[in-house]
């Protein structure tokens, strides 16, 4: 069996899930929580697939993680049990020490919720925040500049 | 044992809980999902300090239930292990069929993580939007008069 | 993306799950009411692999579930973040109302937990008990089968 | 506000709990799971008012905590939302390096769940099995030695 869950495709990264009965709720629905439960399983495989290894075990030296600073969430359509969803990822906007990233839950093509969250990277330890891993500005450099292309090549 | 969890004051309810081990992570700190359930349980026992009886009990005849639209949330400080939190929650807006509460998870003075969720109300059986309970915008009046003449005094 | 998680072999299903930040405690472990979401997840998947519809959508005609009406675990090692985990399930005893799966959490040849789980059928709007879904018995029998055939043929 | 949940009484301790949407799932009911959340509540205010302090805190000397070697559970009865329960937690046997608690989650007079917990203790850093704190052999010495009276009593 594979250990990598997720594609990375045109500058964004698809995260695939199935909702179990521990997601849901009495209401018959994902639980409004559970879902930034998705987002950050798909933020770690995102991040892993990059390259970057995000590791908060205290054994090792010197280890970082990401935190969230800032969360949005906009629940537009709800999720139910042993629906198969896809959370779609990608770098919104990237600073020296917190990038913002953009995620869409979504069943097929519905988006059933959008997730803005920003993000930092810390010293587990002394929580002292950190330059952003590289692989995530390289990620972020080609995937704009992809995405200009084919702006222009759209336009021409 | 009472079976009243928090209590009603200024305009404001505050709603008290314990951190456990199902709260935290491997990071040594509350979960960023588990405050929007902290969220969830204190506005759960405001509507119902308001006399406002969520019921989502499919046996009943018309259930109802407040679902959550939107959310922000701003994380300032971490919530640990056996921490002693309060949970001071307002209505931010009133309108027709939704409403915004504000949200404060504290320890002692201290904020650690605020919210801002976009609430509407709606019939469980065929999600149709329902008006707010009136209770809601009762308390809401109640709360904002009492605020204005608190403004007032002070600025006597 | 594949739709299927896990895999039939030998009269056992194999389950693979990734241990995230949600699963993990402030010990830095996997809490350990999370083992029994893992085992559900794996009985979901190994389920609907045998062909079984479960079902709990209110809306639907007849909807059934599996209802856990006892559990044991043990707790042999501890399962770490970013931990890669199999879930293996096999089913061990089989009544008319009910059966019995045993279940193993392992880290590659490691098992870090062992289950012991009864389950039965009901049906979800009156809670009545029903009888085993047909498929289940189909594959214990050819799981009994091939084990009692491999031990003939090792001990030829 | 008070930060002391549940009360010791006759040899038992007791705790309150409300069940919110996070604990329930799309079948209406607690999830089988969150009975382990809810008895791990029970346990750690249970030791905390024996005045037992468990700390993992790992910024601090020697932390140690409480670990579970192994838990069976029986299912009686379904849990429901804003259901108003009570963990009545007991010793049940004591040993060296671990003890077994009986715990009973309980909805007024009727029992849903039992639990049958054995745990041990531990130092966090080196996951070595510590002694028992004696906080725990007084109270069970005292609550053994209370019954043994009241059944002579009850006798006579």
């Amino acid at each position: 069996m594979a250990e990598n869950y997720g594609k990375l495709q045109d500058g964004k990264f698809y995260f695939p899930l199935r909702v179990y009965y521990e997601d849901t709720d009495a209401g018959g629905v994902v639980y409004y929580a559970n879902y930034l439960k998705f987002a950050e399983r798909a933020r770690t495989e995102f991040v892993r697939a990059l390259g970057v290894m995000q590791n908060q075990d205290l054994a090792k030296e010197n280890p970082c993680a990401f935190v969230v600073r800032r969360c949005e969430i906009d629940y537009r359509s709800s999720a139910f049990l042993d629906d198969f969803l896809t959370v779609v990822t990608q770098i919104e906007q990237m600073g020296g020490v917190s990038l913002v990233v953009k995620q869409e839950v979504c069943r097929g093509e519905q988006i059933l919720a959008t997730l803005k969250v920003k993000v930092a990277y810390v010293s587990v330890k002394d929580k002292k925040i950190l330059k952003l891993p590289p692989e995530l500005n390289a990620w972020y450099a080609a995937a704009t500049a992809a995405d200009k292309k084919n702006s222009n090549n759209a336009a021409e």
